[in-house]
Formats: C-alpha cells, sequence, structure tokens
C-alpha cells in the first residue's frame, strides 16, 4: 500500500548492495512513495552487489562513489543535481564497515590502520557527506538526512568491537551537524538504530544468528526487518515529521528498552540447567 | 495535503479542549487522513471548552469521561466499541494537571494531597486506560498507543513542580505497559516529548512566554507547534511505525539535544551586560 | 580498612531490615568512617527485623518512623537534631514496597488502592522526607542525600510490575528537589541504581535467583554487593563528592552499559539447543 | 584534609600542562592522600608548561609520551613499571585537543586531515593507552583508569566542533573497553564529564568565559572546579568505588540534569528587554 507520502521529492540513498540490503528496501519504498531516487555504492560493492537491477526497477541511476572521498562526494552531488534538475529533499547513509571486525581482530588487539579506516567508512563519511550537501547548498529548505546506526553505540556488545565506537561517533556528527544545518537550511538529521538485521553486513558478524535471536526473544514485537526500517524511514523523508531533529530513534520492537523478557529468562535458565 | 494514512483505522481522542489543543489538531489530522474517531474529556472540560465543534467537525459524538475513575474508562471504551462497531487502533492520552501548580505552591512546599491528584490525573489514569483497553481487549493487534509528555521528565525547569515528577511516572507506565500490550497483542505504546506549546493548559504555567522563548532559540528549528506535533503523532498511529515502541521521542525541533546555542548565548550575554 | 571519611559527619539511615539490608551495611560502613547516625524504619519493621542489634553496635538509637507520614517525619528530624545537637549531614533513603508484587498482581491486573501504596511508600516518602528537613533547615550546608533504585526505572524487567514505574518517579523527585535544594542551601541529591542485590525485599520478588544470576553473567564486573553499595555510598556522603548532584549513578558492575556478554550468549544459546 | 585513601596505590597521570590543569591537581591530590604516580605528557607540552615543578612536589619523575603513538606509551608503560617495581592501579587520561577548533573553522567547513588528528589525539589515543596497559597486564586487578569528558558527547554547544565527536568517541570507547578490562582483569573504566573549567585547555575555546558564566548559572551547585574534579576522581581511584564501571559521571554541580534555572532565565530575559 502506498501513500504518496513522498510525492514531488527527491534523495540518494547510499549502500545498496542486494534484496537483503535496508537501503534497497528504502529505495523500493520511496519509489513506491512517489520520490525520485538516485542510487549510490562504493565501485566493488556495484560490482559484486544487484544495484543494477534496483536502479531498473526504480527507474534511476547508479552513481558510484567512495563516501570516504571528498571529490568523490562532490561529483556525486553535483551529478545527482543534475539528473533532479535541482536541489533535492532527502539522504540515506547506509554504510558501515570494520575491517577489524572482518580480520577477526579481538578488541584488545586492533590494528590502528584499521581503526582509522572503521572510523572514516562508517562515521567520518557522514560528516564529509554533510558538508559536501552544506557547502553546495544542495537540499531543500526542511529536508531529511537519515544515518543508520546500532545500540551497540551506547551499550556493549561482545564482538562488536570498534564498529561500537564508530557508531557513536556517527551519532554524535548527525547531532553536531544537525544542530548546524537545522539552523542555517531547516534541514534535519537523524539516527535510526536498528534491529540486528539479516542483511549480507549483518550476517558478517560472529555470532549473528545468536545475537539475531537474543533480540528477538528480548523485544516485545520482536526484531524489526528490513522492511519495517524501510516504512519507518519514509516518514522521517516526510513532511510529517518536520520537527524531529538531533535525534538517535530505536526502530527495535521495544529492544532498548528492556531489561530482561520472560522468554530470554526462560531459556537462559533451561542453558544453565543443561 | 492528506495521504490516507490512516484509512480504516479507528481511534478515541483524550483531552481536546479547544481549537489550542494538541488534542484538536490530532483529532482534525486523523480525520483528515481518514480515521474514525471518538471523543472524550471530563465534564469539566467539556462545558469550558468548545470540543463540540470539534466533533461536529470531525462527524462523531464526545463521551464524556474521568480519566482517573476505572469505571468511566470502562463505559467509555464500551461505548466507542459499540460507536465503532468493534475493536479500534490507536488511542492518544493528552491529560496534565497539577493543582499544586495551579494553587502556586513552591516544589519544597508541596500539599501531598494535591500530589496525589497529579499523579492521579496525568499519570496513573494512563495505566487505568491501558488496563482497561487491555482487559476489554479493545484494541486491534499492531494498535499504537501515545501518551503527550514533556522533557521536565528528564532535566528540571524552575516551575514545572510536580508535573515533572508525573510525566516522569507516564514516561514509565508507557515502558512497562508496552512490554505487556506489546508481547501480547502487538500493541504498541509511546511518548510524545513535544516543545513547549502555547496552549491553554501551557500557558497555566507561570513564566511560560518565557520558557517557550527560550526553547525557540534554543532549537535549530525553533518550536514544534500543535499542528506539527499532530502530523507527527499520524505518523506513529500509522502501519508505517509498528516496530517502535516502548520509546520516548522527542518532538522539539532538536531542543533536547542542545548545549546551548549561538542565539541564546548571544541574548545571555546581553542581560549580563544590562 | 578506615579512612575517616566521614570524621565529624552525621546522618540519617532508613530502611535497615536485617544483615542482609543495603542500609545496614551503610549504616556500619557510616560509623567505621568516623560518622555519627541515627536509624529509623516503621515500627513493622523494627519489630520484625534486628535493628536493636545495629543500634547497638553503632552506639546509636533507633527512632520509629512511617516514611509516609509528614508528622513521622517531622518528629524524626527533631528528634535526630535533638540527638546530634543540631543539624546533620546525611541522609539514606532506602525504602520500597509494593503490595501488587507481594500479591503477585500482573502488571495489566493491578489494584489502584496498591498503587498509591507502591508510590507513596517507594518514592513520595522521599519528598516528603526532603520538603521535612528542608523545611526544618535540618541539613548542613553541602550536605549529601542518597536514595537507592533500581535500573528497571529505565528499562522493563519481567515481574518488576510498578516498583518500576515508583523507581522512576523517586529519581524524578531526586533530581527536581536536587535543583531546589542545591541551589537554596549546597546540599546535593543523587540516587544510586544498585545490581540486583539478596536482600530480604529483593528476594521476595519472583525469579529473583535468575535474574541475580543473569545480571552477574552480564556484568563485566558481576554484581555489586550490598558490602560494595556501602562503601560507594560512603564516597557520596564524603567531602569529596560535593559537586554532584541530581544524578542517577549505576552502581552495577557494568551491567547498565552491557548489550550483551559472552557469557549470557553462551547460556542463551544452551538453553535454546536444549 | 587527606584521607590516606590511596595509599599503597600507584598510578600514572596524563596531561599536566600548569597549575590549571585538572590533571595537576589530580597528581597533587592523589601524592596527598598516599598514592605513587608517574607523570606523563608531551615533549611540547612539558617544555611549554611548568610540569618539572609539579614531578619535584610529587616526589617523581616526568616520562614523555606523545599517547597517539603506540611505541611511546609501551616505552612509558614499560618506564612506569620500572619506576614502581611492578604493576600499578590507576591510570588518568586528560588529553584533548582540535586542530579545527585551534584554527577557528566552522564545524560545516573542516579539515579532514585536522578532523583525523582530534579523533587520534583526544579518543583513539585512549585505546591506544589501554591495549598497551592490557597486553602488558600493567594494571592490578581491581585498578581503576578515568578520562575527562564533557557533556558536549551527548548535546551540542555551538564552537565545540569536532571536539564533541572526539569526546562521543572517547566515551564509547570507556565503554567498550571496559567490558574487556573488567571481565579480564577486573580493572574499572569511567569518564569523567566535567563542567566547564578556567584550564589552559578550556580557554581557548571561543566563548568560554561566557559559557562558563553560563553553565554556572544553570548549575544548582554552581560548575565545579579543577580541585572539585580531583576530589571525585580520588573517590573513582579508590577501593570504595570498585564495582562502578562503564559509566559516564557527570561531576558538573547539577548542569546535565538542568532545563533551565531561575536565574539563567532572568538573564536571559533581561538580555531579550535590551
Amino acid at each position: 500500500m502506498a501513500y504518496n507520502l513522498l510525492k514531488g521529492k527527491k534523495g540518494i540513498i547510499f549502500g545498496a548492495l542486494n534484496e537483503q540490503s535496508i537501503a534497497w528496501k528504502v529505495a523500493e519504498h520511496a519509489v513506491e512513495e512517489g520520490a525520485e531516487i538516485v542510487l549510490t555504492n562504493t565501485a566493488v560493492s556495484i560490482r559484486i552487489g544487484t544495484i543494477g537491477n534496483l536502479a531498473e526497477k526504480c527507474h534511476t541511476v547508479v552513481i558510484p562513489a567512495d563516501a570516504t572521498s571528498v571529490e568523490d562526494l562532490e561529483t556525486l552531488v553535483d551529478k545527482a543535481m543534475e539528473h533532479f534538475g535541482g536541489k533535492f529533499d532527502f539522504v540515506l547513509h547506509s554504510i558501515g564497515m570494520s575491517p577489524n571486525v572482518r580480520k577477526g581482530r579481538a578488541y584488545y588487539d586492533l590494528d590502528y590502520g584499521f581503526v582509522e579506516k572503521t572510523l572514516d567508512i562508517s562515521a567520518v563519511s557522514f560528516h564529509k557527506l554533510l558538508q559536501v550537501l552544506h557547502r553546495k547548498d544542495a537540499i531543500n529548505d526542511w529536508g531529511s538526512i537519515v544515518a543508520l546506526t546500532y545500540i551497540a553505540a551506547q551499550r556493549t556488545f561482545a564482538g562488536y568491537s570498534d564498529m561500537a565506537d564508530a557508531k557513536a561517533l556517527l551519532e554524535s556528527i548527525a547531532r553536531s551537524f544537525g544542530a548546524v544545518y537545522g539552523a542555517s537550511h531547516h534541514v534535519r538529521i537523524n539516527t535510526v538504530s536498528q534491529s540486528p538485521t539479516m542483511t549480507t553486513a549483518g550476517t558478517g558478524i560472529a555470532g549473528m544468528t545468536d545475537m539475531f535471536d537474543f533480540a528477538d526473544k528480548m523485544s516485545p514485537l520482536g526484531n524489526a526487518t528490513a522492511d519495517d526500517c524501510a516504512n519507518y524511514i519514509i516518514t522521517l523523508f516526510s513532511d510529517l515529521t518536520r520537527k524531529v531533529t538531533m535525534q538517535n530513534l530505536y526502530h527495535d520492537g521495544g529492544y532498548s528498552k528492556m531489561g530482561l523478557s520472560a522468554d530470554v529468562l526462560r531459556t537462559y535458565i533451561a542453558g544453565k540447567e543443561k
């Protein structure tokens, strides 16, 4: 069901790799809701994923860009404005990667070259994007920018490693730039803190299946899916949420406000007795 | 502009007094978005306010109820289900009153009979409402319940007195019952922490005009209005936010995440030099 | 080992029932650290517990008081000032009780007479105490007041019921009165959010043993004991923490900042496989 | 007045520049409380400051180290262990610097080479320090590590720029490593979020005097001084706070929990009328 919530709106979606990607779902829903979009990802992700199919489905183009490169971001924004015939309204940042996690480095044994990469790719890239958008005055008044994050930014999850720190940095950048961009152009910036999601990125984390199940049983509404997340982000791009900014918004079936559910406790007790 | 976001949905709106009320705006927007509603307020508020006009505009009825009375709430829910021909989908709780604030009692000189009233009217009433809804199984699966609150529940504002404590209690009730109602019926419960708003209730607080201005200058997007708030609450009632629950959602132009804006600092400095 | 951290200081300790009580430990440690104290509890608790032994050990008296009675609190404060020969420096509020929890009422089936009692005993009693202290100007400048709380005020734990809401109210009262008492007399007010603790009160909660174990395995340092808690509270009563106020301080071995520990996940997985 | 709270304890203090420094005060208080310490700072800071005088006063040595260099940190820890004759008990990280702030770059016009430096110096340095300590098993069981931070990590202050983001990253690192170091060696890691303080670093921030005054008037107890902060940190190094970990502890006279004080509002109103 579509409501035309984004009729007349235009935006860039970062981070769609394949059908599992949250960004993929956001792109689909945005178009269903009447938006025009431009897709972007790194050259590597474009090659290994299937974003071309998405572009076709969404009647649009893929503009490759490495979000850690200011130059690439400038080209992307220029091309998007050309494509749209002017300013646009929304952006989704769905980018995160930790070479330390990939290589299985323990948190007490991080490689600092990798840390720099984790922070640059997963967090500073968001500032670079915002700075380019701001400098080029690319976003319409009352536009909306969303970045995806995870609750590990607030609480420690064994195995999430330096991604947790990168997400804390990302959320701070959203607040800091939200103050600036809100005051100058009424542009709002929020982060969505999503349930663990069975994307290609998510399943790369060790023990993901079990953490997924733990979160699912802890959450009164169960984990939010990629589809649910897309629905929610559509509301954040719409004109109905114009005064929400600088927030970290939990989209997680209630997980973040749970201490202990009856379900989880039951399984835990069973595990002890074993 | 309407999107049919609430097409086919039904709900009860508590707390519309007059055109300034947030609940009034929510009622209007809900109907514009395709919902059927029932209005309710206390007998006194119905008499001193103009809710009859709203009912007419919304093609519906006003069912009087004192939200501190379980009996009244039961009657209300019965009548609403009769009116709707079955279960319904959303509820707005916009109720708050402190006799201590009204009588100008300082926070170090509270009357405890009044405190009991403040807590009962402004917070426990929400539990009573939820318990009646739950017992009567009145809400459809994936229904949505919202209560209005204020940031004084987290930080102290001179003059907000025991209303601050009542709001903290209200927010806790939303979380606690959200866990129960989510697990049993997929019903979500959230609080919206709104900017200071120039309603009849708001303007009753001493120094409200100045606090309003302070918040407005602190917030990168300015204060959210009652109309903005209604827009936001519509998204929370819609099917697009099904996995958001147990949250306290700031709808405040960024106020809650600001430490100090350049605007406020400038005025503050001018005040010091005076 | 004692440091004379409270040399010359005087205070009232609420809530010691028996040797398991956190308040009991605080009383012992305070005296070891050079403080003079007065003990208080309800007449019933005095009868069923062993506070008389504690009074003997601490060379002091027990003054009975029902903390929900302003009159009792006034008598208590008068007698304490008489005992001390003037103002005093610290107070511990360790009081909490829910008839709903005791009677095993589910959170969706609360008795509202009981709710009123839960709130009055566990939260409003703190305001009454503070208001009496403030009115009688009973606390020396830079005095320190602490109330015990639990993380259920922020996140929902199955079974904690209306105690969770009462604790949220208690924490708000600490903030609200902290602003008043700080500005007028430099008196600080904080809450300590303690690990689940094997006290008589704690073990009354259904499933406490398992929740205790869950928290212990989740916390990098393990659960904090009553003794640990007493140590911490001594620092909050001392002159070394004079500028800490209006805070909710987690004393929980890191529990509050954990998402998921390797230990808990392991046991959870074992439980699933069973 | 001293209590021998740190008798027999040993630790390293980073970041003392001159008598205004919080680290300077911590060093003095730690020694007064019976600790042995080693001082460290960068070669430049040692030259431009007066840390030599502090070392003399504290009967100890200064070991130069650039906290962004793992090699320097390794040498420092080796030398400290040699100096102490073995493991030690506490560490203070009081390090922060933003070239963007120094050069007056607006937040929407950051230099990304500078951002990398801000993050490396102010946040990643803390991970490097912790990783070196952990790898060399340099800290005794139940040791305590503290890093200084500022509330800009949670709320945006005009002018604090990328330092805010660095502090958010620092606080996340404290949590993440606290989980690891707590579980493996019972070492606790916390951050202290201190009032604006009139140190050499603090006064380098534009508008610091006015922000200082604003915070002072907002805080019920007034701003916490460097001396107050040293007192507080001593309690965190002591054995009385063994179960406090992964926390961000506000030491700010109540500022963080204030929305609006009567004092600030009065001055603000005066400024508007001007």
